[in-house]
């Protein structure tokens, strides 16, 4: 192994912290950069592409193995763990969390020698993609939303829902923390209709309302 | 980050288009490819590593992350997105489409220490493999096949055939296009028995007919 | 191509096997391997990233693209396969199998602005994990215990134990071998209550208690 490859990457990972002010992105030596529109202290890990017309934001961390095909756009604060490859028509907003080895589409219906046009893919900010989850084409990942490990995601996602499952169903709701929203059921897990009690629905201190569609912040 | 890494893949991406006559496959500087295998006009792209006794056809697009084991055979024109292992044993045929982060097993129950032998996988003309599908090993996938996203194949799937879910099932039929064939149930999905009614079945002007068990082209 | 990466590599393949006597593990020359604690024997592939604070055994394979974070532990002649993370507080006990683009996961609830402290998994001796199955957080999977491909594992996995589907049920017991363990009903897969009948019930020789809950190697 050249000792070039023995590279400082843990130097590089400590001095590069999100809450530390850093007008340079780090890029590994071993990543393929092509857009100039990386924001600061931004850290793109080994054998990551990045085509010429991607856009990420500032302070995002891009794990080894990924790939941003020309037309992503990623927000600012954005996770995405190792092993993802991002399509032409996927958005990443802010502070959004895509875990290792999710995997996105961008034709409902491939075949190699009849490409058809490419269905978008919406994640929203916070929101949460468990690892090795797939999202078909043509879905939008709401705010705060979570989508359990290993989901296939054939429809869109509501704010603060939380779904699983291959085809991934609603199971619950999240807080803006990522704790499960509790019901007045003691037993918390079942989604309510109207308005919830007046206790703060979340060990985390805000209040939410849920319908069986819907979930919104209301306080806190 | 070297400028040699600083690559000029989408121009060499627009010069290698398969409708160009190219006599030459392109190679990324940054893939592995042993095998002297490679037909004209397949591009090879970075950080993917092609085993020495390994062929693959013409005008095939193989993506980054890639790994093709010593006695893979793949057809002309298929395409094999990022992140997709295929191990001795498994055939792609021509046109066929392999989805990213699709994965390929070789054994049916593996033990570390108690290796037993592969179990071929052949996925057949046309057949379209979506997205982080898994295929469990001693699979046909047969012509005009198609494996919804995230499936878990572990069935035979007949020529023409759609199946999804874990485990994946017959959902219905597709056509060469890649369109959802209709019955003569105006809700479409169904599968009919018999032969189909004289109008054209498929938008795209063919004719087939379908059985509970088997899609044939019958016209167009 | 540069010819630097037009490898030997099935040459050190044949020459790093198992069974030969090797005091030096194996590192391709484009892995960074930046822990000093890799056993003799061990083989280390093309874009695969081990990191300082990791202690791998002796013995072992482990594929390309893998990642190993600060903290994983991999005990001896563990197999690992194409395309794996490994996250800190994974422990993978002696001949343990991972296949191919197996995901973990090390929080429950991801969030990016909201990191949680990780929850350990445990793949225990000789288990197997089928090609892209999901392990969830806080797991741990039994001696011999075998998960078929593509599945979700949301909960502890026996010893001996065969679980599959998403999530993952328990679907019967295997042997030491691999082979599924039969029942005294000849239909074979389900789980029997009590003890097993006088005659070995496994084709290995190997002779095992089942319980609903419970196998345990009894003579062999």
């Amino acid at each position: 192994m050249s000792t070039s490859m023995n590279t400082t990457m843990n130097t590089a990972m400590s001095n590069a912290k999100d809450t530390t002010p850093n007008p340079h992105p780090f890029i590994h030596h071993l990543a393929i950069v092509e857009t100039k529109r990386i924001g600061c202290g931004t850290r793109v890990w080994a054998w990551t592409h990045i085509q010429e017309d991607v856009a990420v934001g500032d302070y995002c961390n891009i794990g080894e193995h990924c790939f941003l095909e020309n037309g992503v756009i990623v927000g600012n604060r954005a996770v995405i763990k190792n092993g993802v490859s991002l399509w032409q028509g996927i958005t990443v907003a802010d502070h959004a969390f895509v875990g290792p080895h999710v995997v996105f589409t961008h034709e409902r219906f491939p075949r190699s020698g009849f490409p058809k046009s490419y269905e978008p893919i919406t994640i929203d900010q916070e929101a949460s993609i468990g690892a090795g989850s797939i999202i078909v084409p043509g879905i939008r990942i709401g705010c705060y939303a979570t989508v359990g490990a290993g989901s296939v995601v054939t429809h869109h996602v509501p704010d603060y829902c939380l779904v699983f499952g291959n085809p991934a169903r609603v199971q619950g709701w999240m807080c803006v923390w990522g704790l499960r929203l509790k019901s007045g059921d003691p037993m918390g897990l079942t989604v309510v209709e109207g308005v919830a009690s007046s206790s703060p629905l979340c060990e985390c201190g805000r209040k939410y309302e849920i319908s069986q569609e819907k979930c919104q912040l209301i306080a806190g």
